[in-house]
């Protein structure tokens, strides 16, 4: 038994969709979440970027004493999971492997579809997994960067974002895939409009519930589950405009209000 | 005469609408752009992270013994013009004021509509100096924070586009402005989408020639034109991924392949 909080980290809010899920499936287990609102979004930035920055949420966790790290953003997983996990004395898990082996299990034609940041599609990040899982796996891959303001921005279901999804997914649907990888935690604010795109027959596999599952299988091989009846929550940012607050609410599901700190990565 | 260079400083790459206008306007001058790309956009982040970022550029720029300092940026302008003066041992001008100025001259019905960034509208910087000038002035000011990303993607005339000008700028034209003020260094990209929206009874007013003007001005009031007849263009920027480096030659409008070169702004 280990009551120590997980540290759970993204480039921003996004991750939320993962805490919450951790939070349904870990009851007892307290977390610090920290997003990096003011340097957001990271899956634009070049791969130095990415991994500074990744690297600078993960030490600003770790002098916190968390017992285990949860890469909560696909951009930092894809470029950066190697260089947090060298540099960290506890167990790191991140969002990608997850996905992969979901998708791996739930595809019947082996022709999958990831869609993500700019950072994390040019990773190949996923790709690679995915065929370390299964080298026949076709894998068709497309960068969405205008998915991640959109949802910011709550246009769900607006006929813009229709348009727009319409030109990133077609060419998914005209390569027969049967299983889609939402590949950044924004995404599933959009997934409406992307069924309604790529139509019914395609599952959808998101992240954040197989994240959950694979950090409460590792906890309980590690020891490392927590027996705290009254766990604690920390959510904390770099950054702290009304947006941010207002949208952090949308992502995890129920209001944050009043619950989110404003904190500096130096600290 | 001084021959030192001119800083120019931007959250991004959209400032380099505004070097470009410099260059022309004053061929004898040397200058030094610096754009955060690593940390770009900050049109929605607080004024106290938008303050403490612009210090950070303006600073980098003033160690690099610059005679002039242009913040070629809307959001840094609005948000943080008065602490960047009082820190700088050299003169100061943002995009603002002369973007004001212009648009108070040409409107004839006194209603000006400001389009920006969310930091920028929320300031209220533009409204302020509009009502300076001319007290009776009407002001609608709107933030419209898709058009940065929309802009960046190279959407110039894509029915999404269209279709998210008109849900931001449908109220313009209802209030009958007649001048709109593109209060972000973007918006010029988009500009023939916002035309169609708004009509073309509406003059449109961009921040980098009265920019650039006023510089000019501003030089020779205080004896600091150069007569360099090989003047130096130096582009620094804090990330520099491919992305950046294309899209920064359609803002200068010509190839700055090869001559971007990365920095820290604590070096």
């Amino acid at each position: 038994m280990d009551n120590r909080p997980i540290g759970i980290f993204d480039s921003g809010i996004g991750g939320l969709t993962v805490a919450k899920q951790i939070i349904q499936t870990l009851p007892h287990e307290s977390i610090i979440y920290v997003g990096d609102t003011a340097r957001v979004p990271y899956g634009t930035r070049s791969g130095d970027i990415i991994t500074k920055f990744g690297l600078e949420l993960a030490n600003f966790l770790l002098r916190r004493d968390v017992k285990f790290l949860v890469v909560a953003c696909n951009t930092i997983s894809a470029v950066a999971y190697r260089q947090i996990r060298d540099i960290s004395p506890v167990p790191v898990i991140g969002v990608i492997k997850p996905a992969v082996i979901k998708a791996s299990r739930v595809s019947k034609n082996g022709k999958i579809g990831v869609i993500g940041t700019v950072g994390t599609i040019k990773s190949d990040a996923y790709g690679y997994l995915l065929k370390k899982f299964n080298p026949k796996t076709k894998i068709i891959s497309i960068a969405c960067p205008l998915f991640v303001p959109l949802a910011e921005e709550g246009l769900h279901s607006n006929q813009a974002t229709k348009i727009i999804a319409n030109d990133y997914l077609k060419d998914l649907t005209k390569k027969g895939i049967d299983t889609l990888i939402l590949g950044c935690t924004h995404y599933p604010l959009l997934e409406d409009v992307i069924k309604g795109t790529v139509g019914s027959a395609v599952t959808i596999v998101d992240s954040s519930l197989p994240t959950a599952l694979m950090l409460k299988e590792r906890l309980i091989e590690t020891n490392l589950l927590s027996n705290n009846p009254n766990p604690t929550y920390q959510f904390l940012v770099t950054d702290a405009p009304e947006r941010v607050l207002k949208i952090a609410s949308r992502f995890f599901g129920r209001s944050l209000q009043g619950k989110i700190k404003k904190v500096s990565l130096e600290d």
